[in-house]
């Protein structure tokens, strides 16, 4: 089979290099460029050491992009919707990474960006990229954006319950606790070892951006989520409260509900044992996979139901699920060069 | 002056090697007797190693103990309520750092602990420990049952409020991030540094036994309280979602109400930053101090309010808060032996 | 082509769980079975939770082994020579991770493991399973004692240097820090989290067993090596430290005895940067992988070398090298099933 | 007692934030100014947030100086040297914390600084300060440059066994581990917490300018140093490996070294336990604390004896021993301000 061809816009950072990772393993694709302004002409292994002896490939820069089959998008807030018009005359299908196209309205934008959306026009031609919500629209699609950590790991634990109006969804709180790789390759006074190891730091009690992601897909007003920094550099955990309507409803109820929505997708398990160390799920256990775990308790006192979800920002959270969106995108298996197992212990 | 003399029954625990720590720079205590049965004869820096060279103190049996001003329990649930009577027969004055009195009544025992206690007659003698809402019945007190560390944590964070009236207590939603200390000195599976490690692990989503005391102290009949895990040896983190009765109330209007409730106790600090890393409470500040350190956010978009607080469980939660309780008991400054500053950075 | 039939002695450990973990993605074996007598009848993903979804394999025990291709055992010390027989009789060819054949004499293992070996005889049928040193060899065995962790660091860093004749041997020491994964998965004191967390400890200032395999394979009297255990799950770090005869040697003298000698290697990479964050070699960015990546400077004041080395213990320190030491045996290439890139950051 | 007046110079650190902690718990010493260019007119603890509630101080300008009776400097390389005539004119004594009055000799500046001294006839004004090797100099001392944290915890525990000649100087090797705060309170990419986390680093297999200390201190010419920056905020750790000239000497022989040596020392603990999990030095015992614990263990089989030491590199190696000194220079108890116990589990 001819490889497609692939280039990444903005392969310095985290979730770059991620998806270098992934893709020099992809048996269908051919790497063609991977662009960084400020690293053009270095090799892709001088800032992911993880890749020596994987690849001789070069930085360069956008302005030299090639024509591709697919172009992985990487970049900064505000930059992918000022040139979109440009990296889609340079490929026929594009993903998505940053966040400027997974709203779906211009007025999203102003709400939760404080963001005048260059290129309102094109955000329609853009399908939310979480393959377990949109399978066959992607399959269909040119275009997607990828979500983001934080509401990747929260729509996932809830969307089965929102769909099926399961629960009073005024009441809902989600503690999410995340690593230290969501800042990203940037260093700031914050993400100095000495201050930021060993934190348990609420960095956004409320206000996160994602929070616009979760509302869209869950098609609710509101949703309380906080987001808690712990000593940890992959993962993205959250804890969900939720109410049910129905007291009665039992754990066994709640587990067809979610293997019925769940059940043909390769990357979500329901992590939930009565016994061992693992009863529920947890982050290191998907450190490195596509993975997206997914556990939860009735409380035995009240109509409370504590989903848990865990995810790898960088694999599910970002470059992971990018890359199953092209798989879907290109008719390839779901999980074509994601089927990587997870280290235990780790 | 005269020092009084104290004794530690079951002190080869965490909490118990924590308090032989503080009492051997207490200047008004002579610490007279330590007690565990299964190292009696040895040396308490053979398994306290931060003790050496500090005393030569080797640990005795029960049955050993003499007369003395202040007795300190530190002992597996059901061994103290069965064995009260002798050590009250043994000193003036008990803190028991154990569950057994902490609560006021039989049926909480049975509900709560499914136990059914050996002697409820001597439940109304002890007063509940957490001296910033008992200050002035511990300073009469002759025994004291001092808090469990999530109760204290959880409580403290949340007693102006619910005093107060202000908030719906149907809806509160409490999440606990703890230390691997809290599970105590004895070795289990989970426990192993490779499962430990790293971990974000929903150990009690629901029923944690905290949970009793938190309802006794706030005078409420449910609260939705979840255990987390992590990475960290020393340290609990509450992040406490309420919702205020009224959304109009500001975050200057909150800290009015936690400033009048604690403006007198040396332990609580407000934390509540505009600028900087550690702008909200975190456990890693408190390591080794007696503070609970309380901030707040409000949520602009709703009525929510997110009170976080962070403690070290062996100290605010456990062997600290037991000795800020003997200094009013004994009529010393609260904080005697307990003004370590805290480092940074750790 | 047809896949070789593949069994797992020992399997409910650590290095059990990751060989289980690379077999179920190797395109050319089937797990026939795996084996723990505690644990006969349960899933193998209860103990291994990262194998959730992936196999419905259960254990079974050492009496009911079918025969096979390939047999690779993980047993404690002394359970391997004494049931070797049994074995051999059930597998055309066997690979120990254990080291009750990685010495190549009876007295060897009287010296360093005070061990009267209950079959000499079949000693010599073992080849010592580093491919680095012995591929040829390995090529055409039946059996092979794959080597140990903390000596497959330090033989790996040091063969070049020693072969080639180009150190004063008697001056070399050798410092490993060793993660928490090398102590297996049996809970102890030490390893419960609270104490074995963020440790710097000397477990084995000298007379470590895998000494004896070092002098064996660099056919020397005498190393100085010490063992240090720090915070980290997987991972071992050695640092030579040695001095050469010629104190004239370049370090690109250096870089061609070792290019010479690790060239054809898939899995030695010589890590040697001069600028960035991972100029030398570090155990995070091998994780998951079957690298050994080495580097080494040149003390400009003295005729030491210090020649640093990095591998997961849980893959080029058991798991991963037994498996290539497989693929050698079975004909398929050296890296089959073993080309993990590594995560980064992680 | 009337309260001695004291300053520092240069607060904004981890090493100025340490001594501002120390202080104000000195019953001795009243802080009168504390500095900091780039915050001058904030309050301390915006920088040191253990400090919260603790202290009204504000940091200042150096040019604000006010006489006091002890200036401490914690300043950048060359600072404090080209400056030292003003400090002078401000205090009757001095601790400077920096490196630029440690070596004696202008030769030795230029040799491992590549630093044309400015003041070199103040050179030789200045003690160097570690009081377990100089203490009656100390004790008259006006000026003291406090000893370096690679450099306190290698010389402390080597001195014994060179002063009395007991080992061959030519064949010594030390391998220090090292954590985070080590590198100080500004931010660079190789100290971003994913980056950092989780490091086996060797940041300077030769040449660490501490280095110079060590030959002054202990009067040789080489010594083989190394230093790896390990998964650790607080902390230093030597492994020294020495040989013994005289092979027949024992544990016995050694302790008696030591004990003679450091008998009179309130911060030197022998640590040399048989059993039990912390038989030899561990940093994280000594955190927070004065101490360097100090252990040996000899190889039965060479004359390698293998000496451990750690200590806390803020305190023992940055402000607590500059405080140390300032005790003895003001005639105060040495461990005045000084007795915390350190924590445990930790």
């Amino acid at each position: 089979m001819k490889k497609i061809r692939v280039s990444i816009v903005g392969a310095s950072g985290y979730t770059g290099g991620e998806l270098l990772r992934l893709l020099l393993r992809h048996p269908n694709v051919e790497i063609v460029q991977a662009t960084s302004e400020s690293n053009a002409g270095k090799f892709v292994h001088k800032l992911h050491p993880n890749l020596r002896k994987q690849t001789t490939l070069k930085f360069c820069s956008i302005k030299e992009l090639e024509n591709v089959d697919v172009l992985f998008l990487g970049l900064p807030h505000g930059v992918s919707s000022e040139k979109m018009e440009y990296f889609m005359s340079k490929a026929n299908m594009i993903v998505d990474k940053g966040g400027d196209f997974r709203l779906n309205s211009k007025e999203a934008y102003e709400r939760w960006y404080s963001y005048d959306h260059p290129h309102p026009e094109l955000i329609e031609k853009f399908v939310y990229g979480i393959p377990e919500l949109h399978r066959d629209e992607i399959k269909k699609a040119k275009f997607v954006a990828s979500a983001g950590c934080n509401a990747t790991a929260t729509i996932l634990a809830l969307y089965p319950l929102y769909k099926h109006g399961l629960i009073d969804v005024e009441r809902t709180v989600v503690e999410a606790k995340a690593g230290s790789s969501q800042g990203g390759v940037k260093v700031n006074p914050g993400s100095h070892h000495p201050e930021r190891h060993g934190v348990v730091r609420c960095y956004k009690p409320y206000g996160h951006r994602h929070i616009a992601e979760m509302l869209q897909e869950l098609d609710v007003e509101n949703i309380h989520f906080s987001a808690t920094s712990i000593e940890m550099v992959r993962g993205v955990s959250t804890t969900c409260h939720v109410f049910l309507k129905d007291p009665e409803m039992t754990e066994k109820d709640i587990w067809k509900v979610y293997r019925e929505e769940y059940g043909d997708s390769p990357f979500i398990r329901i992590v939930k044992e009565k016994e061992g160390i693992y009863r529920l799920p947890e982050p290191k256990i998907v450190m490195g996979t596509n993975f997206c775990d997914i556990g939860f308790v009735k409380d035995v006192n009240s109509n409370r139901l504590v989903v848990i979800s865990a995810i790898d920002n960088l694999m599910k959270g970002a470059a992971g699920q990018a890359l199953q969106c092209m798989n879907l995108m290109c008719g390839f298996e779901e999980d074509l060069g994601l089927d990587f197992i997870g280290l235990h212990p780790v």
